[in-house]
């Protein structure tokens, strides 16, 4: 199982965002679009890959939410659809314990702590080694959205491994694919 | 200067289109994501690359939009942006030249016929060579949208070089990512 989680630094945890306008919800529409980078294949879903989407806008955060490529049907990769999706999940009343707000996608209250004592990550950074030339790679990636990740964050993630994807610094959901696209090639012997 | 050519099969030429239904207008979201993956980096543009859309959705197919990154202003990644760009573009009377609907912006009639006459291509195959392992890479590289390639087209395209990016068959937009990512670690020495 591959998973992705994104902090979004903005992103509302208001449902009654505005489809019309996903910038304005905090860049909505990258998280959105790692959504899609996590899961989607041109003809078909990535079915053992998963994205946790981690919201820290509003006076509901910080919350998580969690799409499954083993559970979720009929995902359409455009952003209209996977924030009617992200609506859905924040309009769920929830606790600290992840819960279903349809096939495949759930929602908890907590951030980038929770989840980091429950997995091991890895990080995306600039400065990290090239990931071309990296040994095993661990099966968590952890991802900022437009903004670094802040001091507090940077506490949280001492320690933990760093890769490089290349010279140019991509949006998360680039990075996203990027990232499958090497993964996939070890896995099939590609290299 | 590098340039992503996408066939968008039943792309709208009509700029009618809902802005709140993309996929609906013949997967506009897909060629909207082709052009961010071209031209967006996290924070800042490419200034060397370039898009070009062939739309052949509707009764004004076939057009061709022309994005590029030397000159055009803010471009925000969100679909809803990039496809309020081709709405314009679309409502703008052209002829069989190149006209500027915003900046950086073009449009004009014609579609792959024209595109391929005025410049070398290399095509993305899932049987085509392996990208990491090929040598000089050519600068523009032709893709579709979730439709095949049709007969014609493939006629028009023959002979041409065609490359693989892994074992998984990704949407265009992700292919663009994934190109991208091998030729800015070309151009820097990361190979």
């Amino acid at each position: 199982m591959k998973r992705f989680v994104v902090v979004g630094h903005l992103a509302s945890t208001d449902p009654d965002f505005s489809l019309n306008d996903l910038p304005g919800a905090g860049r909505m529409d990258e998280l959105c679009r790692c959504v899609a980078a996590s899961l989607c294949l041109s003809h078909g879903m990535r079915r053992d890959a998963g994205c946790l989407l981690i919201l820290l806008g509003g006076p509901k955060a910080p919350k998580t939410i969690r799409f499954s490529g083993e559970s979720i049907r009929n995902l359409s990769p455009d952003e209209r659809n996977i924030a009617g999706l992200i609506k859905k999940a924040l309009a769920l009343p929830c606790g600290t314990v992840f819960r279903e707000s349809s096939p495949g996608v759930e929602v908890r209250r907590g951030g980038l702590a929770e989840v980091l004592a429950a997995c091991g990550c890895a990080v995306l950074d600039e400065g990290g080694n090239d990931i071309r030339r990296a040994g095993t790679l661990p099966e968590t990636f952890l991802l900022s959205d437009h903004r670094h990740f802040s001091e507090e964050e940077q506490e949280l993630m001492q320690g933990l491994p760093a890769y490089s994807l290349g010279p140019c610094v991509l949006h998360a959901d680039m990075a996203i694919t990027v990232l499958h696209n090497e993964l996939d090639r070890r896995e099939r012997g590609w290299i």
